[in-house]
């Protein structure tokens, strides 16, 4: 359709009722109808009857290719000259643009990070006999003892790209890379809630402890997110008020200078910046704990439990889908990951390359780079993922391999066959099977 | 090929060298091949050179059809009559002739229960710092608190039979019944083990808690089992040593006078008829902790972890696979269980009448007899299962229908697809979607 000029009367349209209109460089979209299907929910409105701009600044997650191809389905017009002047004046500036530099190799989606300043810093609990407290930075460094622990943390929608394929879902199109390792130190949540009365008293009434982060969106909530209080007291819980990664501070991103690390639980509750702990009787009333993150459709959304704990995962991280693989030897090499929720130890993962009808049992080991093992962890508490490899007998002849991955954790669960009988529309908790296509090349061999 | 008459010679064949020949009811068969496939292990040997009958009396599981199928392909030849006289002079009754009678309704594969007195009944407690612990019945029941659980309690080879039908595996033929629920009283392994000196000391060195059972088989030997230390002594375990099932003392076949109870922990360690308890850096060497009940096929057994929570869970109960359903209103009724290890309750179930195509939400309650929805479980200790249960539309012109169910839990775990990518040698933790097929009939409708 032909793009008309339209004239400042766009501001008008700042309504579901009037429609809701948008601008973004010049363009104007009509969006009414997007509004419910927006994965993040009503904050779109806040761009009614303006730009967008300021809005996607802070939310890096729409700076891509896919979210624009969205956008331009719902373009009807450009603004006219006058319109779009007045408009450029009164786009604000990155406020973040301060920030610390990111690392040139992270793919960023999320929000800078607030800045905070460690002097000042304060962590406030709420909930326990004594009234509300305060922490500095250097009491929770000094009041209780450090533990370290390595844990995997996995987003919720890693994997999503493969539920896109079956149907599209409501969310950015990961692949297998929304899942990372780090060995993380700091106090523990529950020696903090013990040292501030809680005993069984308190357990009677709460049920859940909610965490508050320090950074605020556009509309200038908090994130927020809860956990049971079990997991959050419990000796074998090792959910950590963590103030180091890999043996140095938090970097910004990962939430400097405290955040939580609630080991076998999905990333969402492992909130950064953390400003705030509540323990209650109630689950954090934030969006992300209500509302999303939940592993069945919207209208189950009441009933369905917030993701806490994820299944059984593994993925195939080499060769990558699509590439050409040398087998002038027969032979090819296949690694990946694999992880399950609740510290549940993976203790088999096979690897198929005839599209899971033969299977062979690949090697575990827990880094890269093993030179002395670790030992095995306590039952329940495995936390950190297994990195795997196989060489696998490459048949004559082959021309095209379907390599699949399936893992099995402690409790003996299995990640299901197929991705369609467990799609999503937030496509959440992906963890079929995981499958990559590679073409077989003998190029070494007719050289030699 | 015929059988011929042997003579009293077969005795020699007493061993793998010389042949393993056996005698049952007059005949002859030489099971030297069928040795290393035998469920029971080298047990098979005690019979070597002489008659079944003693060994299959007491080992229940053979009395039946599939048993005796695979024994006549064994068959060499029939006794002489001076053999057979002589060998029917020295088989020895039933020993357990004088027992309680079994219920008729319940389907017997264990031995017969050894009769216990309660008068002198004892428990020894080994491993803590006090020394042999030496409990009577009364002394269990008046010196800790009574504690109370529901508990699903399902066997490791539940659904075996949907393995046998992609390959033969080697035990019973079960179907989707060896599973059972009931409301289980009794003490707490966790009190009595603080009570006896339990404590962290012990905790450092111990990693296990072994259970022996009174119960002998023909080699002398008792049934073991064990569990993670931290299992049997977290507070939220729940592991009891139970005197008591849905209100009354524990029935003989139950495990009278204790047995001990472990929510969301396969059957075979919740071991009936309790004479002995010990802390452990080990686990128990039995066989049927060592060698069975292990989740993947024999040449794994060593590195396998002994089973202890099982996977997520489910299958139809109604209709039955087979069975013609009058559909005349067009609905249907289809009804199940579903149930999850570890403590993680199953929060979904959905049906299909098409074969996993499309799927409806069943309906999930309790009990059969919910008057009052119990309370949910804390988080992590739903022990008990859930019936569910759902009416689902006929479609038009149906004339069979494929129907299947499969759950979710707590964690987002679910059941894979298919058997075969799960089938092992011992057709353990089978859970992949259960399917029943039915044939539609509208008679009813016809006729109005």
């Amino acid at each position: 359709s032909p793009t008309l000029p339209t004239n400042k009367n766009f501001t008008k349209h700042c309504s579901l009722e009037s429609g809701v209109w948008v601008t973004y460089k010049g363009g104007v979209y009509d969006i009414t109808e997007f509004v419910a299907m927006h994965p993040g929910g009503n904050k779109i409105l806040l761009a009614a009857g303006g730009a967008l701009e300021p809005y996607w600044a802070l939310y890096a997650v729409h700076q891509q290719d896919h979210v624009l191809e969205i956008l331009s389905e719902y373009k009807i017009g450009v603004l006219d000259t006058e319109s779009c002047q007045k408009q450029e004046s009164t786009i604000p500036l990155d406020p973040y643009s301060a920030e610390p530099t990111r690392h040139p190799a992270l793919q960023i989606n999320s929000l800078k990070p607030p800045r905070v300043d460690p002097e000042t810093y304060r962590l406030e609990i709420e909930g326990l006999p004594g009234g509300v407290v305060s922490l500095s930075l250097s009491e929770l460094k000094s009041r209780f003892p450090k533990h370290t622990i390595t844990a995997t943390l996995q987003f919720a929608g890693n994997r999503r790209s493969e539920m896109n394929k079956v149907k599209q879902v409501k969310g950015l199109n990961w692949g297998i890379a929304a899942i990372s390792n780090a060995t993380w130190s700091g106090a523990r949540l529950r020696d903090v809630l013990l040292s501030y009365g809680f005993g069984p008293e308190v357990a009677a009434k709460a049920k859940h402890v909610q965490f508050e982060g320090l950074d605020r969106d556009v509309t200038g909530t908090a994130y927020g997110a809860s956990i049971p209080l079990n997991k959050a007291v419990s000796e074998e819980g090792d959910v950590l008020l963590a103030y180091e990664m890999n043996g140095e501070d938090l970097p910004p991103d990962h939430g400097y200078p405290v955040r939580v690390v609630v080991p076998g639980v999905v990333r969402a509750r492992n909130v950064k910046w953390l400003g705030k702990i509540v323990v209650s009787d109630e689950e954090s009333k934030s969006h992300w704990q209500q509302n999303d993150y939940k592993g069945f459709s919207p209208e189950d959304f009441k009933s369905a439990p917030a993701i806490q704990e994820l299944p059984i995962q593994s993925a195939i991280t080499h060769p990558a889908e699509g590439t050409s693989g040398d087998c002038s030897d027969r032979e090819g090499t296949v690694k990946g990951y694999a992880w399950s929720g609740g510290g549940r130890e993976v203790v088999r993962v096979d690897v198929s390359i005839d599209g899971g009808k033969t299977w062979h049992v690949a090697k575990l080991h827990t880094s890269d780079q093993e030179q002395h093992p670790a030992p095995p962890p306590p039952p329940g508490r495995a936390w950190a993922w297994k990195l795997w490899e196989i060489d696998v007998p490459i048949p004559h002849r082959a021309q095209e391999l379907e390599i699949v991955c399936k893992a099995v954790d402690s409790s003996y669960n299995t990640q299901p066959d197929t991705v369609a009988p467990i799609w999503n529309l937030r496509g959440v908790r992906s963890n079929a099977w995981h499958r990559v296509q590679v073409k077989v090349s003998e190029g070494l061999k007719d050289q030699k």
